[in-house]
């Protein structure tokens, strides 16, 4: 989970004058092995007419696969296959909707993103740039966007960050890394089928659930917890430790991990992270570390903070053969330190959630240093 | 949670052919303690103008409190106190409709629900029945709505039933007790203020929670079970645990009892209830017993069929000081028995998922009225 999506809770907690947020939830979801299949008879109704199309956002990964033949396309629908190596960009949705514009007379019936946090969050990006104007990056923020997106549909093939059921889109800007936070980000529908997560690498499978998993231990241990999402982290974490632990089927093994990043996302309505997320973001900003390893590499090394979770994380790694690399901060020089400890003790909210009012008390530059030294 | 709210789950998942549900959630949740106090800005945005009121459906224990004088009435919106004393019937939904059509020129700009399931099923259906023509009884079964429902809010004060959640409005009809099942059924936002729920009487705070409990115990033993229904059955169930047997202050209780009517009415979305539901109903068709108690009253002579969870049910009844009626089936007739045993083995769904598909060579007539006979 994104650090941006995170920071969107403090505005509404730390802030009891304006209530507690009213959350959107994602209305209407599917769960079930190959219930992919019923896509498009959930389209069907949702179509404006037969000039108004489909745009299918779908992670290259499945190009020429089965998935890919099994997506329902008529009329002029479209399949634009996009690649998730890099985390999604403005300029890159800001060039999806100008696309999508030049190649159809009328606003599409509706975005369906097929793939993981990326192709997730670029399908809700684009349904809300379609309706709104100027580029992207100007929506950056909280609650920006004026316009309802268009139907937007969200379809994992990766389980772990949430972003199903998230009301934020993370993007990388001209000159931040922010996410559009709003309502009309949210999921309209959103598809469940444990089987799309089949081809997925054990690395990849293992970081993009411990997303999930070290989100829940931040916000578990936060300040911040209110009771709607200590139930639903609680589960989250349940379902992890099934995952990485316990001795599942394969097939019980991906129901579950669909479930645990379902219910950890849900876990942020009322939650924060914290200090895992605060510095991998340093690590982020600096190396360009994707989020769910570079969660990992900072995590291993928190056991000050979060000791029960740090043990719990190490026999993850260590069941599953996992081997997170190392010396990743061999060669940064001490400007490269002073960066990433700058941009990380910038996260107020998630250092105040993890350790209080007076965390600045608990965390110097020297301190984050050491961790960084480790990694 | 009703009979006849599970039996609709047997529609989709005894038929894979017609594919799994898109489950309807709702929209819109806001939890937190006095987030009732936001209700008057939750609803602003809905109010298509002056002439369009809201009207308030509440439950009558509330009349000249505290929780009346905070309802944000304004230009003409209505406050209707209803009683909670008996189930919500067809009659008792038209008339409403009628009387709201007879006060008011205009379409209400919405209901909203404030009490326990049975002023949230009367306000489901009321907003059903503003936009469809005709008499409530005829759209009880499942998906004979035809046009929208009127924007409308649930705010449970008691906690347990899950109708909070649940696409169903269960009606005593003129010749049979069923639910409204259909999509425009849901709440279009749900307020969750666990300090609403402080009035409750023990015996129906307990009653009301176990029928979260047994719904939780008879699913997760059941047959039709899927992740996604077991993970947040298993959570309700954790939930009820820490509630009924666990040392928490009350305000933690609330708060906990609270997402575990939530949680357990989203586990009903792919599963199915059981053997004490399945009793129950002819129960409450022959003698008028109410859905909690009766429930409690079944479930305790169920060893047999669910043997932890009967166990850990004898505990919380014992820590929390509850004693049940005795001897309510002692004066029956064997006429009596007949109609209870007709009535419950007439549930085929719920006996389906307790036992398998061959449920019909262990239950027996017999055998029934052998436990009615200890109730």
């Amino acid at each position: 989970m994104d650090i941006n999506k995170d920071i969107d809770t403090k505005k509404v907690i730390g802030s009891k004058a304006e209530g507690y947020r009213n959350f959107p939830m994602v209305p209407r979801v599917v769960f079930g092995k190959d219930s992919f299949n019923q896509l498009g008879d959930i389209l069907l109704p949702k179509r404006k007419h037969s000039d108004a199309p489909f745009i299918f956002l779908v992670d290259e990964v499945f190009e020429g696969t089965d998935v890919a033949a099994r997506i329902p396309v008529i009329f002029n629908d479209q399949i634009i296959f996009v690649s998730a190596e890099e985390e999604p960009k403005t300029t890159q949705v800001d060039a999806l909707v100008q696309r999508i514009e030049n190649d159809h007379s009328e606003l599409p019936s509706g975005i369906v993103g097929i793939g993981g946090g990326t192709l997730l969050d670029l399908a809700k990006a684009v349904s809300i740039m379609l309706t709104n104007n100027g580029g992207s990056a100007a929506y950056q923020g909280w609650d920006l966007v004026q316009k309802p997106s268009i139907y937007h549909v969200g379809i994992p093939t990766i389980s772990g960050t949430g972003a199903e059921v998230s009301r934020t889109t993370v993007l990388m800007g001209p000159d931040k890394k922010l996410g559009i936070n709003s309502d009309y980000t949210t999921f309209d529908q959103v598809v469940l089928d444990p089987n799309l997560t089949q081809g997925v690498s054990k690395e990849q499978w293992f970081y993009t659930g411990m997303d999930c998993f070290i989100h829940c231990i931040e916000s578990l241990n936060g300040t911040y917890l209110n009771a709607f999402s200590q139930s639903y982290g609680e589960k989250a974490l349940d379902l992890c430790k099934e995952v990485y632990l316990g001795d599942l089927t394969s097939e019980e093994s991906r129901d579950k991990l669909m479930m645990a990043s379902w219910h950890g996302g849900m876990s942020i309505a009322y939650s924060q992270v914290g200090v895992a997320h605060a510095m991998s973001y340093g690590l982020g900003y600096l190396l360009g570390v994707k989020h769910g390893i570079g969660n990992c590499l900072v995590f291993q090394h928190l056991e000050e903070f979060y000791p029960k979770g740090v043990q719990l994380f190490n026999q993850m790694k260590e069941k599953q053969g996992i081997i997170l690399p190392k010396s990743i901060c061999a060669e940064l020089s001490d400007a490269d330190y002073d960066t990433m400890i700058e941009v990380a003790m910038g996260m107020e909210p998630l250092w105040e959630n993890a350790l209080g009012k007076s965390w600045r008390s608990m965390i110097t530059p020297e301190k984050l240093k050491a961790i960084y030294q480790k990694i």
